[in-house]
């Protein structure tokens, strides 16, 4: 059982979208944007410096928003779910163009091939949240 | 002339939006971040701190979004204008409700209304580039 | 094996004090970062929320101390060790007050009890560089 | 008069080192985050990027430690002198490093030329902050 997780089921309040999705998607936030940091840091450091520059661009991105969504989705006292759902989105777009570019280095740079899998577990945690609030939406519907 | 204008003005790529628009919600985000900030920081300090839980929660939600919105808005040059889209639209959600909260404080508690005006401020700014974004949008397709 | 420690590993240059020991500080602060943001939201939504008006504020500079902590060293390439040594103390400093605080609490809010623990692992873990720096030092002035 | 200076006289409690003082170093902190931010995304764009790389790595580490050294400073009422003062030294190191660099590329980069511009600005407020405190220590010795 990992901290966030910890942390959220001994949270006073309910936790919007569920513990264990909401836990799951901080720690792949905090996984994703850990590795974009580090990425950036070994692309500047590779000879072909020049080839990577989008990937870097991209990364920078990436990290910042991962850090910021895992930030409102640790805090599930006072969730704005539209906030929250904008975020989760910008994420999601981020994490797959960011996982794009890295997968065209992947194979001459080691250190894009993990950041191309932490983008890719971050988009599918980030969107199981998104899936469970478009299917709250509907039983909502459903229910009226 | 601002910082924050000077090094638009002085990137070598195009800034989508327009540098002075894009100067200006960058300013206003980062104004209202640092407002934020100590906000929370004075409200955890004042007797009444009961009462200020939802401008406490509200202000540091308020704070790391526009931070990330500033960093986004920094880099015209891999500009992602759809995520930057739903930034700008969790960034104008969350300083209206955060003002919203300020304002019933902003008698008895004068940096809550400093804080109000600058989440004002950065609503208008945000706004504005969500405003150019719709008439772009809205002039291509009467040109198509 | 954590994406950290996959990540370092690859990394294109050599990590300053040793890349295990480098991922396990990383890990430790955005851990303990994560438990501060929930912590204070937790916090917030407790009955005795004057009584933790301490708590939340050491939570949330130990956040951003963590935050910025794992940043640094998650960039080996351009690794400054004069200022990464300043964060470390910083980080070491806020973090132990930070869990003296949480341990006033942790017997009757769950959340505080989860919060010390991690930012007790993390004042080991960034003492742990410290020491190796200190016993680096050491070695060169024995060597010279 | 800045946002800052304005939240700042508002606070309730005081603010250690003077108002004025913590406010200015607080601007050029949020300043040369900015412009580090944006000068990594400028340089990320020019076509001798591969000259460039260690400006953007200094870049990247001068706008994290600037930001968490602004967050820190705008939190009067808990303030953490110990924690302060090495946060103080890491930025007036990291924002040294960053402006000599910077300053190699001001000629031929206008927006290198900003960015040490903001970078030295940065460091005369922190410095100043940090005299400010070794009189402090002084006036005790001497009082003793």
């Amino acid at each position: 059982m990992t901290t966030t997780r910890e942390m959220l089921d001994a949270s006073p309040t309910a936790v919007p979208f569920g513990v264990a999705e909401v836990a799951a998607a901080v720690d792949a936030c905090l996984d994703c944007a850990q590795a974009c940091v580090s990425d950036v840091d070994a692309d500047l450091a590779e000879p072909d410096v020049a080839e990577m520059r989008t990937c870097i661009a991209l990364c920078l991105n990436c990290a910042d928003v991962c850090d910021v969504t895992a930030r409102l989705l640790s805090r599930p006292a006072q969730c704005d779910r539209f906030a929250v759902d904008h975020l989760l989105r910008a994420c999601v777009r981020i994490c797959t163009t960011c996982a794009e570019e890295c997968a065209r280095h992947a194979d001459h740079h080691p250190h894009c091939a993990v950041c191309e899998k932490t983008c890719r577990a971050c988009i599918q945690a980030c969107s199981a949240l998104l899936d469970a609030e478009a299917l709250e939406e509907l039983q909502k519907l459903g229910g009226a």
